[in-house]
């Protein structure tokens, strides 16, 4: 977004661009009414001095916990007070741009009362979470257990006599460990522990947990509750509490069981409700759609800042007293910021169809429809797998395509890549997530024969006997830019790769086999997920897109993003024998002629994004390229510059010079 | 290093183990004389109070920089009263594991005064330095300028009046920037400078500056000098105070240039001296080799890390009462571990022959023969690239092999990626190096027609046309076992790629060429590092590993870092043509199949690198296993813990719970 100011070493760039911004901001917001809501928050969060992030990175973690309890108070008492709407609000907490307790609140709390309590137990729960009355966090994780739900070791224990269930954690590793917000700010926790009654384990339920007063905050009689203490990255995600918990014999009401999937009776009797339990999927594709989208938005982050940066920073060539070549330049920095910046076109477009595809399925889901469900679990999983290990490392590379400077805190990339890296790891492991999308497909396979149709995004499975035997028509470089070549060689492979990893599979007959062969499972659920984004990237394109010139960088962002991966993963393409050499060769080159295409066009290409100075939070990445002066100017701001001879000269330097540390008689005999 | 305690839950693993770790460990070390000083050192170090690591990340910047300070000080005494040897002194330091001004001191000043300072000028400066009566850094990157240093700004203009020359910063683009310890700690540093005399500027010549008063530290007349701010992590490089310098007219003795290779008169008449300039590599290829074995030890500390976790974290599988699956026995973490254990081995194996190269080179240029310098050049520019990047990556991929918990700073993973990951950048950028080797092979490939033969590293490439020509010769899995069909796989994509680069850029003729092909030739000199690793790696074994499976254990992991890379760019060696999609099939199956020979072995392999507790500095990586209760511990110790009740809650959480933020009357008309 642009700034006022009079200064614009990037104007230059910016003159070049071959497209509207406009339209294109559109585009990526998802519509007109997005964008705008999006331009007006951004503008009231940049604005105001309490938001500010200048200083984050040099502040100790009680200075930076307490910054980041003054912006969350500050930001709710904006959305009251200026009446924000529900999607307002949304982007004014993201925008912020500051992980804290209010993040799992609205994000898990809330969520998951909509989707597990009753209809009268929502009555109660949800207006004192709207106004926050309550704090609500979401405490599934343990020390010993991440992934494993079914692991977890804290019990609630039912206790007929009182008509309580009583939380207890048996022993060390049911430690509650990780939950955002337990550590210091929430008042209830929505537990996941056993529930036991009648002498009997019905494995994970949910719970309401009270576990400060309301009246001064302190944790209630038996809850023993603290900050698990600080994590990677200067401040990043050490402005959240993430905390531990453990129960002591806790009790609490029988209806704090959350109850619209089971319920317990006053009597101890354990009752499943009719309500059927795929109901509960919603919140799960809920939360991964929102991560996928995030992925292209963190992503985009980092490649707005290495793109304008490439801009400013020169280094060699330049003949006599012309100036160095620009780093943008050089192919080999194309080579690896470029497909980063396609890539995050693509998540954005791929984003936007889940979030239409989580629509779709909360609609089916109203009418007990659940025929999609199967294919949207392995959708959600895969892209969020997917799209949150290439954000992560495209983050990182971003930074390392800063050189130097991308060190610097003040780059921004190190708090961006430390704050987002928890994702990879966060509401289902990356590689566990592609497990079960290989599930999926070992199934969709098995169900071909059967004469069962695949549909969807594996519908192409359906296409196998053509798929497994025709190779690539592509036979001139310039065939790789038809979109149905590019499609054809991505679905070949993967189902390829399906293919062989099920034979596999079933050579070793069932789960031992499953895990036996995981190696080659896991590359062929990342070859689908592969395919998801390029063909609905493909599919978008193929409804059009207006705007001077828009479409145009789309083909070729579209292009960039899958001849970048198509070399890349070159020897699934090769072994598999989807293509010959001679094609893998035509597409390298086709690859660098489009890059030819996409450097004109990179820095409008990243404005497109809309990301304010605010942000972005990087000097390297400003909009207005006034990178050095900046750089210097901060400089002055670290702590260790308050004095001119450092605090330590007397006691530590000081008798190093003076040769203070001679041995001493006594070494020396 | 095994600590004293009853508890070892890893005793199970240990025992496992098919080979004795002495012989190992001396291996490890280069010999037995380097294990026995590593041991009494890391002994020193480890129990020493002052050396502790333990709240490192909790400090702000002050305090750890400060602590930093003490810790240099204190290593100081300890190397002067116990007399220790320079040896035994830079294993201390290093093994005390905080990044600190005397790491530049000794490993850069003092170096570049013995490569660049005539006999006399070291006469005078040496033993200064060496008792640190002054402290020095090495200034040579600038704000603007990184990479190519002849685009340095700062002057060194020499005045005949005053027999000085007038140092200056002549724009802000000019500001040294990065040098470690300049920001708070030297007194003089090492500056690199245009040298103008006589109206001419003859480019980049070295100067000793002294920038602080050793009598009370202030910066003397003239210089500006400051720190420039918080880098990525939280401890980690956060202990160095990386520095701004700016000099305004800043006079220097003429005696303080630096004059073994050119020399300034009293007239101001400039002179090179008859000493040849390769003599000035000596120092260059001294720090890149030390480099590359650094890379070595840094993977290794996150490879011990995640070997251990991965042993103690369960999850999943176990049936009935059975606990769950110990992780490390997952294929999917199997297939991302040991590679990078099996890496670590390469690369401490490719350092200790990089060691004898330097020796060997040193002796060399003593008696002025220089004809080994290029390949000399290309081998620890080409390694300081692979090695550093893939030790990296590696770390951070160490890191998300511990879940969850490897995000805590407790962990020692963020640290150790962040205190390491600028090695990427720092003595020669990792893509500007591969560019180099690549530019060797071009030379080399040249040269071939005139019939010079390629000598070292460079060998193989007198065997081009049975390389370019003859395929592999394995028909079946456990042809891959036999080393001498890994190397020539190797050679034989190394060569080709180098071919079919060097075509390219002949046909696009000259620099231009050069530029326009740089990804492919980077791609080829990256195939050809990796062939060096494994060429020396193999080498190695066949001279001969004494101890009881120890011969056996490294087969294995020599086998397991070929296969790994050869599945890995599968692309290269099938686009090529080097292999068909059935010796890739069956380099897989094989790969496999290692990794259930390296599983009983994993955690004595790592206890071979000898990392005590210390130098760890992990919770998850504890010798013992004692892994959960001490991350329990460890949480209580975070500030944040300190109050019950945080501070904040009165101004920020209150005031939300109690509903003081409704809309106004105002905001609500």
């Amino acid at each position: 977004m642009e700034e006022a100011g009079r200064i614009d070493h990037l104007s230059g760039e910016r003159q070049k661009a071959q497209f509207d911004l406009q339209p294109m901001r559109v585009l990526l917001a998802g519509g007109e009414h997005e964008l705008d809501v999006a331009q007006r928050v951004a503008a009231i969060v940049a604005r105001d001095p309490v938001f500010s992030k200048a200083n984050r990175t040099r502040l100790s973690r009680e200075e930076l916990y307490k910054n980041s309890l003054r912006k969350a108070s500050h930001g709710w008492k904006l959305i009251q007070q200026l009446k924000l709407t529900e999607e307002e609000a949304f982007k004014l907490r993201s925008l912020v741009d500051e992980p804290t307790f209010t993040d799992l609140h609205w994000g898990m709390f809330v969520p998951a009362i909509k989707g597990q309590a009753t209809d009268e137990q929502q009555k109660y729960w949800l207006p004192l979470a709207y106004k926050m009355a309550v704090i609500g966090c979401y405490a599934q994780t343990e020390l010993g257990h991440g992934s494993n739900v079914q692991g977890l070791e804290t019990t609630a224990t039912f206790d007929p006599a009182t008509d309580e269930f009583v939380m207890n954690s048996p022993n060390l590793t049911s430690t509650k460990w990780w939950p955002g917000g337990l550590g210091k700010a929430s008042t209830h926790a929505l537990v996941y522990a056993r529930l036991i009654t009648d002498n009997h384990d019905y494995g994970i339920h949910a719970f309401i947990v009270q576990i400060r007063s309301l009246d001064d905050h302190k944790p209630l009689p038996g809850v023993t509750v603290a900050d698990i203490g600080v994590k990677f990255g200067n401040a990043g995600y050490n402005t959240m509490d993430n905390g531990l918990l453990r129960f002591d014999q806790v009790r609490i009401p029988r209806n704090n069981m959350l109850m619209k999937l089971a319920k317990v009776t006053k009597e101890g009797k354990y009752i499943s409700s009719d309500v059927p339990k795929q109901l509960a999927y919603g919140a799960m594709v809920y939360v991964r759609q929102s991560i996928v989208s995030d992925a292209s938005v963190y992503l985009s982050r980092a490649v707005t800042i290495a793109v304008r940066y490439s801009c400013v920073r020169r280094q060699f060539g330049g003949q006599g007293n012309d100036p160095e070549t620009q780093v943008i330049d050089y192919k080999t920095q194309q080579h690896r910021l470029f497909p980063l910046l396609a890539t995050t076109y693509a998540y954005r477009i791929v984003g936007q169809w889940l979030k239409w595809l989580y629509s779709d399925v909360m609609n089916r889901l109203e009418s007990y429809d659940f025929s999609t469900l199967p294919e949207v679990h392995a959708c959600t999983s895969g892209l969020k797998s997917l799209t949150t290990s290439v954000a992560a490392d495209g983050i990182e590379e971003c930074r390392k395509l800063c050189g130097g400077h991308g060190y610097l805190c003040s780059s921004g990339l190190p708090e961006l890549y430390a704050a987002y890296v928890p994702a990879c790891t966060y509401e289902g492991d990356n590689v566990v997530l592609l497990l079960q999308v290989a599930r999926f497909l070992l199934k969709t396979l098995s169900q071909l024969g059967g004469g069962v149709k695949p549909v969807g995004t594996a519908s192409y499975l359906g296409n196998l006997p053509v798929l497994t035997k025709q190779g690539s028509r592509v036979s001139q470089g310039t065939d790789w830019l038809d979109h149905s070549n590019l499609l054809y060689a991505f679905e070949a492979r993967a189902a390829r790769l399906a293919l062989v990893a099920a034979q596999l599979v079933q050579k070793a007959g069932n789960e031992a086999g499953f895990e036996q062969h995981s190696i080659e499972l896991i590359e062929a659920a990342r070859a689908h997920c592969e395919l998801m984004v390029l063909s609905k990237f493909v599919e978008r394109l193929q409804r059009g897109v207006p705007g001077r010139g828009v479409q145009r960088q789309l083909d070729i962002l579209c292009e960039v993003y899958g001849l970048f991966l198509l070399v890349s993963r070159a020897g699934d393409f090769l072994s598999t024998g989807c293509l010959t050499p001679t094609q893998v060769a035509l597409a390298k080159q086709q690859l660098q002629n489009l890059y030819t295409e996409v450097r004109p066009n990179a820095v409008a290409l990243v404005d497109a994004f809309g990301h304010t100075d605010h942000y972005l939070g990087s000097i390297l990445g400003r909009y207005d390229g006034d990178v050095y002066p900046n750089l210097y100017k901060d400089a002055w701001e670290e702590p260790l510059n308050k004095t001119v001879v450092t605090d330590g000269y007397e006691e530590y330097i000081r008798p190093i010079l003076k040769q203070e540390f001679l041995p001493s008689r006594k070494a020396r005999l």
